[in-house]
């Protein structure tokens, strides 16, 4: 009886998740097929779907059943006999809706509308490298961003609020803790480099055929055992991964930016891809079937793209491979080859940074991106800010503003509280990564052998089966024995560069 | 006052448009870009959405805002000072309002779950050439339709209900006088004909390239002025056009069959897309953005792949650039390529039949189709029935039911009264074709020089900006001056064939 009620729950509401994915399926399309003249009637598209979600997701009817067992005010289970998945479930349910209704339709819609604009103006500005025509379109959106951190509740600091959108349990306070001990971390890895191109780069200064690099990424993809069944890769202006279901998880890449983008873009979005295809086919439509939060997200990401795609064993398995695709590096032996793609430099674009200074374009954004949302600085301050903290943490400063805090769409699109789990994301994989290594000591000489399916199995058993049921920090104590803590990834880093 | 009522109806309902839009986008994924094992959750999609699009069309809200304006029961606009589209739209509206109100949702899920399992059996039947596999599911699908037809109302032939969903007002008894008619006047064609293949079919015997062929397909459809910024070409197993809206309308084709095939399907389903293309942009969530109906469609398909591209002056103009991509013609004169496109033979094969036999196939369909549903025979009956039929009309049988009865998908797929618009297709567009040459005497010079856009212009102008304003007789009366005949047919299929 008492189960019948909550699967009679789960049925009913079965289309919320069907429309979901239905608007996913929408905006890969409007980034990979979409004829360039249907961006009008797509936007009411999506438009229509957005909102018929919101009111489905925050119905009467949806409310009472979910009421019918749990206590929303309390967050107790009312429900007898509820397996602990149940209950998780349950859970997550209530958060959610209490999280959704604290935003009112008319809030929605002015939000949504600025940003389109917000994005319009952006590209404008940073095509002519004009801050002073987004600026009051950066001050728009950080005042709807304050208004929503108010709407949606937060104890400390309205920042809090935001980034509970995509790191739940996340706060500004922690952050800061954890960058303010990383920053001065990487810098010191900074300053023993030399401030100077890698000597490799040449090797990679051709044309490589398209048709090759495709061939190419899809040998990655079977290597790493994404099944063609249920993914596919297209080309899209920036990267990125879309999951509609454990069966329908679609990739993108970009040819433009050069061979090694491409590769570790597929490595990248195949991470994503992974953790999507590793949910629940029987539970797709409840939270097991979602990814705990973007920075967990992201750690999947980048262990396949940094953690194995730029370790030695990897390439001294694939290496002779990518050179027989591309014989124009025949002449670069796979050691250099590794120091090539491990080189680091300190640059002004974030998407091309590597992996030791990349954490450090999070925490300048972070650091920007508080003071907004709290208060302190305007949109007017940011280009001096963001200079003056380039300089500091990387050495460098921007020729102009399009290089420099005009270069992410994020702000344009609404999103702060978004750029710390890029970093976090990182964090998070090198303490998996710990435990994985401790499961498998043999790691280097099976990846080197080229057997890959131990990797994704160890990530499937300790993480994409769960899907929400364990948030961040539940997750990280259950794999790894530990809290979230800079150790691991700051052994990693001093391992691989000291 | 009164235009404010009928333009708030149409902002009310505009999301009823957007959700067959989407629907459409979803069907056309499944069959281009879809991962092959996401086919569960995607009929879970559509399902969900089909049940969402037939609820809101038939919503009591919807029926109210429709009955302020117009009494549903004789039809009358009640609604004071509406232009002459208005009161088209509103009367198209009423039509199709009660048309589905005449089907019970419990019919349709039957009836998509009978369709859903025959297409199944149907594929196992056909590849073991196993009619009897094939025979119960046909049944059943004839008797949802005879269900069908009966739900929907008619007055002489319950096949009259089933035909109208696609060529409304078109009946049995009309259909039977054109095609006793027809038959014997395409008959007479073969029997003057030997049957023997094409004397240049060798010279098609190659693998041309994919690539040379992409390339050629996209420069036909530049040619003849289909618009790359609202159009994309993919490859499907079976070519097919989705029209969403004016400005995203998407053509497949297929490589597999061979080059003519594949430039043909190319020029066929380019002719479904400029009628999708030229619906009106402001009016697209009328039916001022909807086509006549199928066999008008079916007109434009045929006028672009057989009136204009299959014609002497279209090769004259093209052939050259084809002999330049595809070097294998070099040694075929344009005057023996015409010879060959244009060669009679009757085969087995509906899709791969020439222009003169492919209306008898049609007919064979017709005939056994209106008498299943009639109730004079009865599945079992069919193979024989067809076979019997192939030797009458067109002079062969097939070896066995895959390439005889169980070769089109149509009737699994639940269609009874489809079928006839595609020989309908070929009757229109030689109307239209008439009155076009006499517009533009000097059509064959202007085709022969590469002037295309005359035809799109003159096909919008007197067809496309109208979508559903007229029914295909008043569509034909204001075009041609004439009703729907065959003349114009057997005059065209004359001059060129005796």
């Amino acid at each position: 009886m008492s189960l019948s009620l909550y699967e009679n729950f789960v049925e009913k509401f079965t289309h919320i998740r069907l429309l979901r994915q239905i608007e996913r399926l929408l905006k890969w399309d409007y980034e990979t097929c979409m004829p360039v003249a249907a961006v009008e009637i797509r936007a009411k598209q999506l438009a229509y779907l957005n909102g018929l979600i919101h009111q489905e997701s925050t119905s009467q009817a949806y409310r009472s059943g979910l009421e019918e067992m749990v206590d929303l005010a309390t967050g107790t289970i009312k429900l007898a006999g509820v397996s602990p998945i149940e209950a998780s479930n349950l859970t997550i349910w209530s958060k959610d809706l209490l999280r959704l209704t604290r935003l009112p339709i008319s809030f929605i819609e002015t939000f949504t509308a600025a940003k389109i604009n917000a994005v319009k103006v952006w590209k404008q500005a940073k095509l002519s490298s004009d801050f002073s025509l987004f600026s009051p379109w950066l001050q728009k959106i950080v005042d709807l961003n304050k208004k929503q951190a108010d709407l949606l509740g937060y104890v400390d600091s309205p920042y809090d609020a935001l980034i509970d959108l995509y790191e739940p349990g996340m706060t500004a306070s922690t952050l800061s803790t954890i960058f303010d001990d990383l920053a001065p971390f990487l810098s010191s890895f900074i300053k023993k480099e030399a401030i100077q191109d890698s000597p490799y780069a040449a090797y990679f200064d051709h044309d490589f055929s398209a048709e090759d690099q495709r061939k190419f990424n899809q040998l990655l993809l079977d290597t790493i055992n994404v099944p063609s069944t249920c993914t596919r890769l297209d080309f899209s202006v920036h990267p990125f991964c879309m999951g509609m279901h454990p069966t329908d998880v679609r990739l993108t890449t970009h040819l433009g930016g050069g061979l090694l983008q491409n590769i570790f873009a597929v490595l990248h979005e195949a991470g994503h891809a992974l953790y999507e295809l590793g949910f629940s086919k029987e539970a797709w439509n409840t939270p097991a079937a979602q990814p705990i939060s973007m920075a967990v997200h992201e750690s999947q990401s980048r262990w396949w793209e940094v953690m194995i795609g730029h370790s030695l064993p990897f390439w001294t398995y694939i290496y002779p491979t990518l050179q027989a695709y591309f014989p124009q590096l025949k002449g670069l032996s796979l050691s250099n080859f590794y120091q090539h793609i491990n080189h680091i430099k300190p640059s002004c674009i974030r998407i091309y940074a590597d992996e030791v200074t990349y954490p450090l374009h999070i925490i300048l954004r972070f650091e920007i991106e508080r003071q907004l949302i709290e208060g302190n600085i305007s949109a007017a301050d940011v280009p001096d800010l963001w200079n003056n903290k380039m300089k500091d943490l990387l050495g460098i400063v921007p020729d102009n503003d399009a290089m420099g805090c005009l270069q992410d769409t994020h702000w344009a699109s609404g999103s702060f509280g978004y750029f710390p789990t890029y970093a976090l994301g990182n964090i998070y994989a090198a303490q998996y990564f710990t435990a994985f290594s401790a499961a498998f000591p043999d790691w280097k000489v099976r990846v080197a052998g080229g057997s890959f399916l131990f990797i994704k199995e160890w990530l499937h058993n300790n993480i994409h089966q769960y899907g929400r049921r364990y948030d961040t920090a539940e997750s990280m104590q259950r794999v790894t024995g530990q809290s979230i803590a800079l150790d691991a990834y700051k052994d990693y880093i001093t391992k691989k560069y000291r």
